[in-house]
């Protein structure tokens, strides 16, 4: 079955682009590049990793030869640890090969990790060269748009980056199909959040479309894409370079980062991470005096998505809270949370208390006597 | 003696920034950044190489802690080869462990190397921070305004780079008077480039003060750096990422790239290499149909420099022409060169042929039998 293809616009005046969200999507890379008027004479360079090289390249690859432009593929290993500089190295030197000039073009092809690296290629190679992104996992349509681009240093994740946004983002959803369940799962955990700080309607309808969700039905992940990007492409129009709003983004990613980096990048998948987070900052809303139901309510839709609520067991309380005061949203004694108001807005809190936190990392472990 | 300050405004929109060119700016670092509220509570980097570190790398970071800045030192080899991933990556570390956060600063205080390199970390460290440049030498009157940032690769110069304007420039004249006569010479090949590209009367004021420019008379440099600079911003504030009119300030850099790269960098300085480049532009001036004197008198007055203008003997013709058609600047078998008008405009020729080139080329050698 076809999905409709869905389009919206991120608004960012003269560099506002769009997200097209459909099937089959990949075969028409060709004509929306001749399109958008990208000049034929310049080589395009299509970055992937060695998973998705073999399953959907080829598709790209084809279709721009038919519209005439010159192609080169690189590809990555699979994993975070590609995210590096020596790995961005080796692009450039392939960009440079495959001649790449100003009006050349980066294709990510792939998920976050694609993302993020192409596109610090295509902002920094000749001081920044046109950028489009194929997403090719759930949890990438977050990353895809917004135009954060970075690699990791060996002492920290995504320091080294930029704001580069992409000409337009292609979401071909036959590309989700491969996807395993639990990243299907964990993926979901960043649409829902996308509804859980803006808009509780589409909440509702996700919970009622659980089923249909887990089982990648194009018409409901279509929609279910459509509206997370609606919400991150709202967000980031109005404040593009994290200033202030952008941050709200950032729900349940102080405790699920901390998190990820105790459990070791990979033990816990990101979406798997941040829906405990999600879990944690619904329960310092109930602290600061909101609704006990958003605690609840949060735990229910998460545990019916098949996404933990729970710390592992086997993740030191202490070393959660440590990792969080490393984390660049802890400043000066106080902690700064996204905390919801009610499901579908949050807050940006400075002065969450962190005993509190370190309150609620103890009940959310595994196995804390508490239901 | 001391200048008097002068000021000028590169007019940007959001992004504008003052320059200031004078004596004994560098011990009013930490005032400045105080008047322009850069927060006390962000650390600072400063970033210069072995040989600026011990003549001014104190006054600068006394300056700072007297007005409650922190502010860390980093120091990088003198010379091209500094201007790595490597190296960059270096300062990355340096920048975390010196616990630079999204508001802090990063100072470039020296030559065009350490303000491209030190750029390129406040562009991408955290995705952008702030930057202030302090050049050191009179050839960084040019690359300290305008944004541009990069490193090389191995394969190509500059390739990975952004653009990234500094929050303001600090000239500190004093810092000049240790410049051997041989740099003094070449940094002012690139000033009075920008009185060739767009200002007459200077050009003229230039030839006429040659005694007191070459005698480092402050209030003569200081006029000249004014000048130069305010060339520079008026070019960059109407084409900031080099669409078209900001390619009129590489006149004499095709030829002058390409003999950097034949010769070994470092071999012919910059600044003598753009002068015989533009001893190229101005011939090619003249077989265009403009004024021979154009010709005449731009060689006058770099001879009267003490600057080259002719191509050393033992550097061959044939290589020139290849390194040439490696460049950028050449498209589709015709060349663009920045070609003199008169003396002081300028026009950006695509059609240039590369036999009026190559004759050019073999005219300016040394010993090539002409007056």
């Amino acid at each position: 079955m076809e999905a409709a293809v869905r389009e919206l616009t991120v608004e960012l005046g003269e560099r506002a682009y769009p997200i097209w969200i459909g099937s089959g999507l990949l075969s028409r890379t060709g004509e929306l590049f001749a399109e958008r008027g990208f000049p034929e004479k310049s080589p395009v360079l299509l970055v992937t990793d060695a998973a998705v090289a073999h399953l959907y390249a080829e598709t790209v690859e084809t279709s721009l030869r038919a519209s005439g432009y010159e192609v080169q593929r690189a590809v990555v290993t699979v994993g975070e640890a590609s995210k590096s500089l020596s790995v961005f190295d080796g692009l450039i030197e392939a960009a440079l090969e495959a001649g790449l000039d100003r009006k050349s073009t980066v294709i990510a092809l792939g998920g976050g990790v694609v993302g993020d690296l192409a596109g610090f290629v295509a902002a920094t190679y000749m001081r920044g060269v046109r950028f489009v992104q194929m997403p090719t996992t759930i949890l990438a349509h977050d990353s895809s748009v917004g135009g954060k681009v970075a690699v990791n240093h060996r002492l920290a994740k995504n320091i080294i980056g930029a704001f580069h946004q992409p000409e337009f983002v292609l979401y071909d959803l036959d590309t989700l199909l491969t996807l395993p369940p639990r990243e299907v799962r964990a993926g979901l955990s960043e649409v829902i959040k996308h509804g859980l700080i803006w808009n509780a309607d589409f909440v509702r309808w996700f919970d009622e479309h659980a089923e249909r969700l887990l089982g990648l039905d194009p018409e409901a992940l279509g929609y279910a894409l459509y509206e997370g990007c609606k919400v991150k492409s709202i967000v980031v129009s109005q404040d593009e370079r994290e200033n202030d709003l952008r941050a709200i983004l950032n729900l349940g990613h102080t405790i699920g980062h901390a998190l990820e980096a105790v459990a070791g990048y990979g033990e816990l998948l990101h979406g798997e991470a941040i829906a405990i987070g999600m879990a944690g900052a619904a329960r310092l809303a109930v602290r600061f005096g909101y609704d006990p139901a958003i605690a609840a309510e949060t735990e229910r839709i998460f545990r019916k998505f098949g996404l933990p609520v729970r710390i592992p067991a086997d993740i030191n309380p202490d070393a959660v809270m440590k990792a969080m005061m490393h984390d660049k949203k802890f400043k000066e004694g106080q902690m700064v949370f996204i905390v919801p108001t009610s499901i579908g807005s949050v807050e940006i809190r400075q002065d969450v208390p962190s005993d509190w936190v370190r309150e609620i990392v103890e009940q959310l472990r595994e196995g804390a006597g508490e239901a």
